[in-house]
């Protein structure tokens, strides 16, 4: 039989949905011995978390998450709010010996996410951070060859991650859907957001960087902002490029914008070996591209890999190979990980301390766009 | 609040897995008056049917459909069982008065069809045939743009369904996983599964086939029998190819096979019609491909449509532009509109009558493939 | 030092302008002992004829063609006249000795081209027909993956050419640039003109069809005629599908159109076979998909294949890796080909023998479409 | 009738093909006032230089450029020799008064490239410079569809040239096919060879570029060198990516490498717009892939516009519809708009002087990589 954990979730909005949904179903297609239960959900609208709560099954309602916090009956907090309330809900979950599993980014800061690696370290507490996309099975496919040593030397790393949803000046910052605007609640916009996936899958594949060199940009400068009514100076990035070194020697080159028309969310990564290639998009997140130069050369060309035969990370556990998965899935098995972890003692990654690591990048790119400088990346 | 219905589910396959997790998840991201709960699941071996009951929350488990069928406390019957026991399900619960969702293709032979057609409408039950593709939101969308009359007066439909699973001569034929290779427990081999989908989707899209020329072949002509251990010939087609007339004076050309290399499951149609076009794949099914003359010439182009915005059908209750959804999706869309149509008195389709159509079709393949000949389709 | 080769052309038309290019453009990229001299063009309108003499460089012009083929100094004839004066000037010109290269299809039937084969082997002169598609790079490289057995036994071999210039029914038929829509100059409508392109490589690729049933129609039924100005009957086929049987025992699916919006151009051809399937599109033509079941599970993919390195077929006479080559360089493989198969005595495919194969399956097909039956194709 | 123009070609390697090619065709397909004539071309070896005459039709031989540049039969000078002979011969060239077609890049550095400049511009010759990929016909397109104002604001431009053909560290660098990666013949490695073409793109699309940050690398740091026979420092850029403001607003992200496996000559740009996107990629240069934002919602995608149609730019010259060309022809049509630039006294882009432009953004990279800071560009 399995056992149950008390997950109590702390807010209703899109990552609320996102992993609500991996807990009501991970246990359906993995075989595992614990079983999320969706014991609470927390938020300061009563109303709207009681309909979301009918919605999701979940047993109860909280409005204060110190409450959550405090119950006895919940083993598991799952921070799904604005990023500027992460670091002190996690260091109080930490401290009442909860289970953290947090949105990402981590933190508004590095030094603000040290504070919370620190927090769970000390507590001891299983935690992880919600870079979902290290479980999308052809980006661990692609872990899994770059492990195997099949692509030799790299020599190249690029990622960018575009989308065209803030293009219109009428737009305004702040608020409940608009907090990612809003430089208060977000501490950034395209970096902490965009960059920060790209980044964590790059150092999970690729390893450290060393040193990058970074600008931002604002397109639209004012917006009308939703908790003053005003229009107010904008002051997250509406895009960010860098370029860098990664500690391995190959060549970093990144880009993120909400100013891409055409991409709703194109998340794409290609990685240059001595031997082979490989490229990934998520917008047809379903496929690995690869090429490898030890194929005959008159049948040499990239490969399309539709990632979903049995033997494919992850697709066992679904349908039949041809059939597709989408994007929730990614969020089903990294809590299938977690769990896994549970059981066996190895801690699902990235934890608090990896996550950290992202951070620490994203710093040192803030810092590079502001002094127009190469900046020393910190080794987290 | 939502109002219970009932489900007792016969059968733990693939498609007792695919319908329970639409069963699972339709309240999660539809707003609907029912709810369905999984009540009971039945299966001849007791332990198996157990085992899932375990995994998905089924309440009870039968061994022996008929008293599934007579217990008050199941509101609607789903049968996932292999084709030739459809029927007799079908009626006996239609008899019993029951709802009844049967998986596809609806019965042996059209005759067969028709008995069941009668049944539940002299039962006045709800029905429905798990035709799940017309339910992936791109090819919903196809239907809706078709419907508007964009692409005029259609000149060519065309569709193919292929796979390469059963190339290996040392397959077996029957038994649990490989009944659709067994011609006693499948009626045919490609013909009903999977031209089956590619003629449900064409009569929807399109309208009637008035007449019909095929062929079949079976490439491996004997293999080891499950059931019996002795090599066996085989009963069932391998590839079909049929090309025909539609009412509207459309030219049909359909193929299917288990025995092409490299194809998963690539179902695919393409309409051509007077002033557009329309092509989907199942490899990719997130995607539309449309081609519309009207436009401008020097930017004219098929156009790649990423079918992921919140005014692309079911997408709405899905995530945000971009992120894309899995085959399993189109199994909550089918339960989403079958409840919808308990609310509205509207039925979603197909019923057994639309359904019974298409074994009309199924029934001409066959005989054109034996006599040789063009054959006229009934028009059921 | 090069030989010079005499060339006579009969016609300005689209294929008197791909001809003359390749004649005029061979020796620059192909090492041959032979040279062709644009030595006359002939065509009944003296004045075009003389502006396309100066345009390409002939040296002379005729309006007649029979003076061209008493003329001592012509070596070789190439027919670049519609379907129905192919035969006249063929065994015209094989009487006096010359060589021919000749459009396809090569005939308006079967007999009529069984004499024009007659006539070429009694004379024993060099002849050729521009089935030009065989010598697109990928095209042959397909050739050479099939003869080096990588497929295994085939399953299924299906090709379509789609076109959509003709929808409107305002087009009319006849004359000049039309002469296409004419049954009386053309023969058949698709059938001669792209079925057979597809018959042709499908005979090479895969060996004789030995049955067929086939299907045409004509979706427009009245056109205006340029030649009478009157509104007549369109006697040609706006469509033809097939399916049949080879003789290695896989089976045939074609398919061709003037109606499918959307596709310019669009001739591609499918072989599944055991091992590895290959796909190819002449709307990307430098590219061949190659599916290799071989290949490792986990990386197992089509394989997009940029057929432009040196050591693929005929690009080592081009450019360098990654740069493409377009349509017309098919006629110059074909004239290069020719060349070096007058050195060698080796003479270049398909001669007339070998189109007149297609021509037979075009009559079976055409047969078949009338009579509704199967029809067991001639091997000539 | 038309007139002679008798060009003298220096140099005979894959550019003096590339440049013979397009005089040798281009009367063919365009009706113009003028026809090149193949005069003389010119090699220190004369044995190759013969034989490339005797290829090409050639009417004689020179070992000695001074010789041809002395020739009062010549018209026009050809440069198809390494970069570090530019500005010697062309300012020579200039000073006899011929008209000069020079090779990409223009030259070693800016500066050189300004004495060529006022060189041409002294003598008013006619000058123009090979960046032959602005007569792709779909890049040519992109200009045109953003002259019309279709894209609105710009807020990306991002390019890239990747190859793969230097990985092997066994390849020497020097001499006659391998001065490329000689830093004495080539100035540069990728920067001058590769972001060259990007960036004479993107200024012709895009205006000026306002500032930099750049970084290069060399991944392998010794290779052999041909024309000494020892192992030597190597001194080109293996790789350079740089960042960057154009004066529009927008930002640049660039990047080129000859190690990125899997990529044989794969130059892509995108440029992101407020209403509208433009991709193009030469690894299938006859597509363009176009997004209309102001396209229908349910229908809006990525359009892939097979440049192939009469209204596209210099498509009517050559097939019809659906059929594609390759890679040489953005030559001939170079060689067709200078020529028709001579006819209409509107000369022909890029003179000497815009490319210089393309030279100072080179400058300012290479300045940039080594001092590790942002660079304002000059504006030439």
């Amino acid at each position: 039989m399995t056992k149950p954990l008390n997950v109590g979730t702390i807010g209703y909005g899109f990552m609320g949905k996102a992993h609500s949904n991996a807990y009501a179903t991970v246990n359906h297609f993995f075989d595992l011995q614990y079983r999320p239960v969706l014991k609470a959900v927390c938020a300061r609208n009563a109303e709207k978390a009681q309909a979301f709560a009918a919605t999701w099954g979940y047993e109860s309602v909280e409005t204060d998450w110190r409450k959550l916090i405090e119950r006895k009956d919940i083993d598991l907090i799952d921070i799904c709010t604005p990023n500027n309330t992460h670091a002190e809900i996690a260091i109080a979950a930490a401290k009442a010996g909860k289970m953290i599993l947090c949105e990402k980014p981590l933190s508004m800061t590095g030094p603000e996410g040290l504070h919370m690696v620190e927090a769970v370290e000390k507590a001891k507490v299983p935690n992880m951070v919600w870079y979902n996309y290290r479980r999308v099975p052809a980006v661990t496919l692609a872990k899994q060859l770059i492990d195997e040593g099949r692509l030799g030397r790299i020599f190249h790393y690029r990622a960018k991650f575009l989308q065209d949803w803030t293009i219109n000046p009428e737009l305004p910052q702040g608020g409940a859907a608009l907090w990612r605007l809003d430089a208060a609640a977000a501490g950034s916009g395209v970096t902490g957001d965009l960059l920060a996936h790209c980044i964590d899958t790059a150092l999970w594949l690729n390893g450290n960087l060393d040193s990058i060199s970074a600008t931002t940009e604002t397109f639209v400068k004012e917006r009308k902002h939703n908790l003053t009514g005003k229009v107010e100076k904008v002051g997250i990035d509406d895009a960010a490029i860098f370029m860098g070194r990664f500690h391995n020697g190959s060549l970093a080159s990144f880009e993120s914008t909400r100013y891409a028309r055409g991409h709703k969310a194109l998340y794409t990564f290609e990685i240059n070996g001595e031997h082979a290639s490989i490229f990934w998009d998520l917008h047809d997140l379903h496929r690995l591209q690869y090429f490898d130069h030890r194929d005959q050369g008159i049948v040499r060309g990239w490969r399309s890999i539709h990632v979903s035969d049995s033997d494919h990370p992850y697709m066992g556990n679904w349908w039949v190979p041809g059939l597709q998965i989408g994007y929730e899935h990614s969020f089903v098995h990294q809590v299938a990980d977690f769990l896994k972890g549970l059981e066996t003692g190895k801690p699902a990654m990235p934890d608090f301390r990896d996550a950290y690591r992202t951070q620490l990048v994203l710093d040192a790119i803030l810092e590079s766009a502001k002094s127009e400088k190469w900046v020393k990346v910190v080794h987290g």
